[in-house]
Order: C-alpha cells, then sequence, then structure tokens
C-alpha cells in the first residue's frame, strides 16, 4: 500500500476530489447554481433544453440556437430496433433503474462512441444529445410493452422533451401546466456537482472510457436509495396517510421509533434546499388543478412535522412525489425521470474530466491480516 | 459549494479514500498481497477458484470446501434464454467490454438481487457467484455468436473457469498447460485494491446500490485505455515487430517521437511489478510449447530496452500479451478475461463498503462563472 495522506471524514466528506466549472451546492446566498445561474432563476426562466444547452455547450441559447437544438434532439427519438428487441426481453417486475442502465449499455453497442485516438473524443457531444433525446423512448417503450402491451411510437412531435416523456407514457399530448412543471422538474434535477453518481463518472472518464460507460456506471449508482429513489420512497409514505392528522399522528409515531423517513435534509445543505420551495409551489398547482384535497395538505403537514420535530428540512425529492403523482406517473418512473434530467450534468462533468484528466486512484488503509504462507490444501481446515 | 479540504494530488493519488482488508499494492518486502498471502505464493501453489473462496468467502478452502466450490459454480454456468436473445443482438464489431457491461446490466434484470430491506443484501454471495460462474459464458456466447455463427454449448463439464472459457472459445477441451496458464492469469488479475474500476464499484456499493449496478459500473470503469486494455495495447505492439532486433529499432524510434508505449510502469510500484515476473515464466513455456521464435524473443528485446532507456518495467500486462496469444485468444478478448478475473476483488470490495459504509460525496473546487442573471431569451447574443 502506498503512503497515504489521512482523509478526517469517511465517504470522502468535505475532502476535495476535483476542479469543476459547472456548479456550486450550498454557498451561502446562492444555493445551487449551473454555470453561475441561480437554480430558481433558472427554473423560472428557461426551458429544459435551454439548461440542458447551458450545461452541455456552455451557454444559454440564443433564440435561433435552441430551435435548431430542439429539432436536432426531436430527430434523436427513434429507437434502433435491437435496442427495442432487447427491451421486450425485460420483464415487468424488473427495477425501471435496471432497464435504464441496459438500455443505455446495450445503446452503448450499436452506436459505440469513437474513441479511435487514446484521448480524444470526437463524437462526444453527438453521443450526449442521442442520449438525451432518446432516454425517455427507452423508459416508456420498456414500460408500456411489459406493462400493458404497447409497442409505443417513440416518434412523437411534441416540443420538448417533458411533453415527449409524458405523451408516450400516457397516450396523449400532456396540457401546457404538465409540460411546464416537467420542464421545472428536469431544470432542478439536472445538475448537482460531485454527488455520487456524478464522482462515479467521473471516475470511469478518467481511464478515458467510452460516454456510455460513464453513463451507464453513473445510472447504477443513481439507483441506490441513499441516492435517487428519495421521491419514491417519499410517495411510498405520503400515500398511505388519509388525511393531515393523520400524517401527523404516522409520522411523529416513526419518529418515536427511530424510523428512516426519507425526503428530508441533505449531505451539503444544511438549512434548506433551494429546490424545495420551487417544485413544493407547483405541487400546489396541480393539487388545484385535479382538485386534490389530500395529498397536497399531507405533505405540508410532513414538512412542518419534520421541521418542528426534527429541524430537518424537506429536500428536492419530497414534494416531487406529489407533483409526480398528480400528473398521472407511476411511482417506480420517479427515478428514471432524474435520469433523464442528471445525464445533462454526468455528461458535462464527462467532457469536463476529459478535458484535464487525471485517472482517478485512491489508496486505502490496510486492515487485514499480516503476511503469511499458503498452507498445503490437504493441511488446511 | 462545502468548504472543502485541499488535496495535494490530482486524481486522489496517494490519499486515503477507506479502508480494506483485502490487499495490498506496492508494500515493501511483498509487493501485492490477497488477504496477507504473497500473489507469487498463490499464483504457485492454488488454483483461481481457492483464491476466489479466499477473497468472497474470507480464507483459503479445504479440498472439501474447495470441490463444493467448484461444483456449485459448475452448475451456475447457463445462461437465461433471455440473455441470450441479447447477446444475439450484439453485433460482431461491438466493444468486448461494451458485450459483458450489457450482459452484466441484463442479467440484474433477470435475476435482481434482494435488495428489498434498505442495507441488507441476503443474495448478495449467490448473485457473486452466478457471475464468477456465468461471465465466462456471456462473453464466449456472443463472441461465438456474432462471429462464428455458433450457438455455443455454455454447460461444459469442465473443472474450472479457465478450462470452460477456453472450451467454449475454442471447441475442444484445453491441455493442462493451458488449463494452468489460465489460472495464474486468473489469479494476478484478481484484486488491486483502489484501482478505478473498483473505487467506481465501491462509490456505487455507497448508495446501496445492487451488485449488478456495481459491477457493471466497474466493468465500464475497467473498458478505459488507461487502465485494463492495456494487454491489448501490447499485443498490438508486439505483433508488428518480426524480430527482437527489429523491435529494438523500432522502439528506439518511438522513444525518439515520445509515443506512448502501453505495458510498462505503473502509478502505484514503483520499481517492478509483482506479476510481471509470473506471467514472464508462463509465456516462456507457452514459448517453447507452440514453438515460438519471434513473438517471446521480442517481447524480452522490449523488456530490455525499456528497462535500458527509460528505466521503465513491464507490468502484469506485457508478457499477458504474448501468453494470451500463444493460446489462441483473439485479441479483443484480453480485457473481458481481466473481468472474470477481477470480478472477484471487485465483489470483494462491494460485500466491504457494504459492511461499514458511509456515500462516497467529495466536494469539488469550484472554478467557473460568479453568480449572474439569466438574460432573457430574445436579448441574447
Amino acid at each position: 500500500m502506498a503512503e497515504g495522506k489521512k482523509l478526517s471524514g469517511a465517504g470522502l466528506r468535505g475532502q476535495v476530489a476535483g476542479k469543476t466549472a459547472l456548479s456550486t451546492v450550498g454557498v451561502s446566498g446562492s444555493g445551487l447554481t449551473y454555470r453561475g445561474y441561480d437554480v430558481k432563476d433558472l427554473a423560472e426562466n428557461c426551458e429544459f433544453e435551454e439548461v440542458a444547452h447551458l450545461i452541455l455547450k456552455g451557454a444559454l441559447p440564443t433564440q435561433a440556437e435552441l430551435d435548431a437544438y430542439k429539432t436536432k434532439l426531436k430527430g434523436l427519438r427513434s429507437l434502433p430496433q435491437a435496442l427495442k428487441e432487447v427491451l421486450e426481453r425485460i420483464p415487468a417486475d424488473a427495477h425501471p433503474m435496471d432497464v435504464i442502465r441496459t438500455g443505455c449499455s446495450m445503446l452503448g453497442n450499436l452506436e459505440q462512441e469513437d474513441t479511435t485516438v487514446m484521448g480524444e473524443f470526437p463524437t462526444q457531444e453527438e453521443c450526449i444529445d442521442r442520449m438525451l433525446a432518446c432516454f425517455p423512448s427507452i423508459i416508456c417503450y420498456w414500460y408500456r410493452f411489459s406493462h400493458d402491451g404497447v409497442r409505443v411510437d417513440e416518434n412523437t412531435d411534441d416540443d420538448s422533451i417533458g411533453a415527449h416523456f409524458l405523451h408516450m407514457l400516457r397516450g396523449e399530448k400532456p396540457n401546457e401546466l404538465h409540460e411546464r412543471v416537467m420542464n421545472v422538474s428536469l431544470i432542478l434535477y439536472a445538475e448537482h456537482e460531485f454527488n455520487a453518481s456524478t464522482f462515479t463518472a467521473r471516475v470511469c472518464a478518467s481511464t478515458l472510457s467510452d460516454i456510455h460507460s460513464c453513463i451507464t456506471g453513473a445510472i447504477g449508482t443513481l439507483r441506490g436509495p441513499l441516492h435517487g429513489g428519495a421521491n419514491e420512497a417519499a410517495m411510498d409514505m405520503i400515500e398511505k396517510f388519509t388525511s393531515a392528522d393523520h400524517a401527523e399522528q404516522e409520522m411523529m409515531g416513526m419518529l418515536e421509533r427511530k424510523e428512516k423517513i426519507m425526503g428530508f435534509g441533505h449531505a451539503i445543505y444544511s438549512t434548506s434546499d433551494p429546490r424545495n420551495a420551487i417544485i413544493k409551489e407547483w405541487s400546489e398547482k396541480l393539487a388545484a388543478d385535479v382538485g386534490d384535497t389530500v395529498l397536497y395538505p399531507v405533505s405540508v403537514r410532513c414538512e412542518e412535522v419534520m421541521w418542528r420535530e426534527k429541524k430537518l428540512f424537506c429536500n428536492a425529492d419530497f414534494f416531487h412525489a406529489s407533483a409526480y403523482h398528480f400528473m398521472g406517473i407511476p411511482t417506480k418512473l420517479f427515478t428514471p425521470i432524474f435520469v433523464m434530467s442528471r445525464l445533462t450534468g454526468w455528461a458535462g462533468h464527462v467532457m469536463e474530466q476529459r478535458a484535464d484528466n487525471r485517472i482517478i486512484r485512491p489508496s486505502a488503509d490496510y486492515t487485514g491480516e499480516d503476511l503469511r504462507s499458503v498452507t498445503p490444501i490437504a493441511e488446511r481446515g
């Protein structure tokens, strides 16, 4: 083992592992920024495709650039036949994150990134745009085929990625409110510095591997319940509550029994998650739109109880649960939507890592056996 | 961005990122040890399945345990029909590492690890043994189908994983020498502390994701030419040389032109790679066996030139190239063999991470734009 400097925190917490120009997380006064723009400003004034352009191409687009980018992405929604045939072989009870992980990996076989010259990646932006356009198709093609027996048409003419997704999933074009909420949601989840899935993508990129490997690895990491999936866990909880009072009663019991409650607190933010107020507002609008009198009040009460009892705030995931539910999205597809969005951040980090690379290869503290000799097998036991 | 302690080296080099009892790399006097045993001792006295048992179950097996383990693994070689159908849809010009990455990911859909209770993994050892047994089947099934149009029978009765692989690949049982070399090779590549692919597996495991996600991510990371693949690059180079003198002449030119030469030096070892002498000896035996008078002498000369000119030593990969070649293994399958072996180390690290987990989430130095406001799209440009 090489001599290593001891790190104070487990899990590299608070340890600088590289540089980024993509985002800041938890800096006092601004909360979360993408390339210098506050996420609140972006969520209020932009479509998701503008933010994807910002992260992937370095700047917010002009109207002409945005139109061209959206037209390009529209043209990349179709899935290769072999990929569809793979998705048709994945059962309905598979984990949707395993499906999108496999879909991404399969795409890498069929449309391999050009890595002929070591360290040069001339087609990376093409591959990334392709994934951005067709991940919603992968998710919905599998979901509709395995659950409804339908081979969904992935060539919709919807204007945005969010509308395209809802259209394939639900079989009809979404209304303006739903399309807007999808845009906001995809913006909020797009990028978040060196979180575990992004760090996975950077470690993979640091060996000069291809973009599909980087993104496949990141999807697998996001699958973990300590990372993605908190919005699904939040949904599982709140849908059991029949009223705000019932929610308070049950949550007090869960706190008493020290049960884990998902959707609250954050590894980096200490006083609030800047994304919460934004998605909460949209969840309230959706509740009014569908005439909900239970789930939104339940969610608000959960927020009040957790703050009052534990000084824990809602993170981005908590009000996403009710918002997605009001739009008729099945709970098991919540984390794949996270993938559709975070793909932009992952890909931005991969390109950044590639542009100034050194292989990421830390050391370990050895806690095992001292040197010993192999005992002949007949003498073991 | 959270306040972070500055790390001195890029790529976390020399920085302790966690604990392990699995191996030591580069400790003076022992070189490379797995759970305290010198890799040389293991390569001389053990079969690969004994070393897999050591890494995965914690101790070298007794004869009865080894027999039971090998019988178990033999019974797990068969591939699910849906996985075969997926492999049949991957073209012959795909990258073999993309194939095994996709095969592993697909397996996760069909034989999902039980992660029902967060943080508990009651079936992890079953899933790992299954992968250990069937990864050679995945590689050979795709290779033989896409290249030869043959649906290979993956239910061989060969005694070892190495023989099973060679049998499926070449259509006949290997001789004793070849089976022995496969054992040695799989032992040498089995484990190597916090290298980039293993670190990827641990980052993924730290979100409490499933084992197939961890291994899929690790495969994608090993795919990079700075990590796995060096033995393929070494083969591409040495097979161009027609004699030892020709090799010397060409290498001097490459050094003059400062071209990158793969298979030499190492991020952690500073004076030699303990695995080199071992595989070199077996390569020499194979050369004698096949009557080679070119490739082995060429390889030896390359080693001499690099040491004389650059004080760079052969790493584990360099003599693996000629050894694999003498056994008739196509160059493009060299890195997938690495996967068949390193799977043991990856899986050992995943289990270790899970047993004492904190999510791996470092911070970044921010180098980007200061806070700014979104310009309305009509005013951009």
